[in-house]
């Protein structure tokens, strides 16, 4: 508890003195006012989150944390809960979806074996810190103990910490893999925004009608059987989350502790992006949303937080694939900033 | 003449017979079916356009036409006319918009002088081919003659098939400059979608209320005194359109033509866009939109097109900064059927 409360009191307010010398220095380049739009906006918030005049995005790294979860035996999921770690191999060996979208945009990924429900061979980029082999069936009971969610959020901080310290990052995006996890973030974004839980609850990796009338259902029963406190966001994580989702929460609280800009992905980084402002409400302005997802219940989530969504692709893969494409997006700001000529460098006539 | 009817022959339909098997192959990778919904969508139009099982777009082009309007007389922008050569060079010192995002996706950018209004010192990457030191004031009269439009679309025809011939070219990127060239994009908007001038026309660069009410009054003018015929889109180019306008209908008709993609970048580009698709319907198989510009009347051309712009970053800079952003997305859906694992290479399960 030490370690997250101590990452939470680091955690200060963004510089939003500097938000308008930004645009001065943006009105300043060629081109006319405000043109480019969102680039803009994200170079702004980039040197408010960094206190840097000039920040580089160069050093990109996706952190994809995979577990596994109990609710998956109410029969909520199109895929056997066996692919969780079959996608870690995929993963290590380099041919997942994220891997590829990656590379494209010139990012690391790590990859954090946080609760999957087997044994997995150990691999030099493998980080293991399993907290359970896969979590309780929430419908049944709590998903885990209070010590289980605490220790999730600590185990995400202590790994962005040493990635910081051994290697240096510019921004952080999330990502996950967990077979049956939309179910808890489902659950979550119910407790948190009060919508009625069809209205936060989507179809996943692709489930047929008889499984989704399941899959509302349990959501419905574990929130009466639990009744997870949405003023206590450790308790909603414990009693309806996950370990990847516990994982994530500290990943943003650390990237955020540390000013750095954190990419958080579709539905459930974004039910842990949730979490994470739910502790601490100044983590909002250090977060940026990289897409809007297929899963219905991340617009609530987002309306809930006050982000809109970089790109809007239609995608619903998770894993930090919109992540990666979106952190190229935010990058692209900052080089503008940072590479465009002046009016009076270029010798380029301002308005009439 | 002969040019532009031979590449119009040249255009042939997309291989749609392509679609169903390349949609097979992406089910097959590790993922849930269609769960990077648009990236899957540009793999397939990908394939479908090239010919090839595994395109590659590592060579990524953006052409940047400029020009200059004899409709700026009548008031219609916020910048002066000078800001057209000024920012030419600004291209050629790599310090302008375009110049940066094209550096940040590895796209070369190609400058072209159109029809600046003034004599710009020769540079070994500006391409000089001036039809006119600007056109003509088409609140009075057409824009430029017959001959003068068609030698504009010959004009990048030629380019590109330079460009192929010389280095060679697997996606490219239309981007512009030219003061005042939302004026004739309208014009060409109200033209063909036959929707009233106010719907098609925006604040350009950022004008003001009565520059914008004057710009209308122009337009609206300029249909009246030239009668452009919707049904002869060359028409449409000579009386209300522009010489940068015209080179970028050249440069997407030489794409399509040799089995190239496309980015059309915002408005302007768009316009162009246009006026390839009216004079060959099957072009709009071959474009891409790259984003949603701010500028109104770009929806009513896309709506008219069948096209869904890929980015909605609030951009309005033109130059060809959208499409390269776009052109980086594309990449990525290429790349996802190029590198990813199949559930067999990777020993993952599949549905249940």
């Amino acid at each position: 508890m030490d370690k997250l409360k101590a990452t939470l009191e680091k955690i200060k307010p963004i510089d939003t003195s500097s938000l308008d010398a930004t645009q001065l220095r943006l009105d300043n380049l060629t081109k006319p006012k405000e043109s480019l739009g969102r680039l803009e906006e994200f170079a702004k918030r980039i040197v408010a989150i960094t206190g840097r005049r000039n920040p580089s995005l160069a050093k990109k790294v996706i952190i994809t944390m995979a577990g596994d979860h109990g609710v998956t035996e109410e029969g909520v999921s199109a895929y056997p809960s066996a692919v969780t770690a079959q996608m870690v191999y995929n993963f290590l060996r380099g041919g997942a979806g994220v891997n590829v979208l990656s590379r494209h945009v010139g990012a690391e990924v790590v990859v954090v074996d946080m609760g999957v429900g087997e044994e997995l061979e150990a691999h030099p980029d493998l980080i293991i810190k399993k907290i359970a082999k896969g979590t309780q069936n929430f419908a049944k009971g709590p998903a885990m103990t209070r010590e289980q969610a605490i220790k999730s959020i600590e185990t995400g901080i202590e790994i962005v910490e040493k990635i910081i310290k051994e290697k240096g990052v510019d921004i952080i995006g999330t990502g996950e893999m967990g077979i049956g996890n939309t179910t808890p973030s489902s659950a979550i974004a119910a407790v948190f925004t009060g919508k009625p839980i069809q209205d936060v609850t989507g179809r996943g990796t692709g489930i047929d009608d008889a499984t989704y009338i399941r899959k509302v259902n349990v959501i419905q029963k574990a929130i009466e059987v639990n009744k997870p406190n949405p003023k206590d966001p450790i308790d909603v994580l414990a009693k309806v989350g996950g370990f990847e989702i516990g994982g994530l929460v500290g990943v943003t609280l650390a990237g955020v502790a540390n000013k750095i800009p954190v990419v958080i992905d579709g539905f459930i980084s974004t039910a842990a992006g949730l979490i994470a402002v739910e502790m601490k409400p100044e983590v909002k302005d250090y977060i940026f949303s990289a897409h809007a997802s297929v899963e219905i219940g991340q617009r609530w989530i987002l309306e809930r937080m006050g982000l809109t969504p970089i790109l809007n692709l239609n995608m619903r893969l998770g894993e930090g694939t919109g992540a990666a494409l979106a952190m190229s997006m935010i990058d692209a700001g900052v080089k503008i900033l940072n590479e465009m000529a002046s009016f009076d460098e270029a010798g380029v006539s301002r308005e009439k």
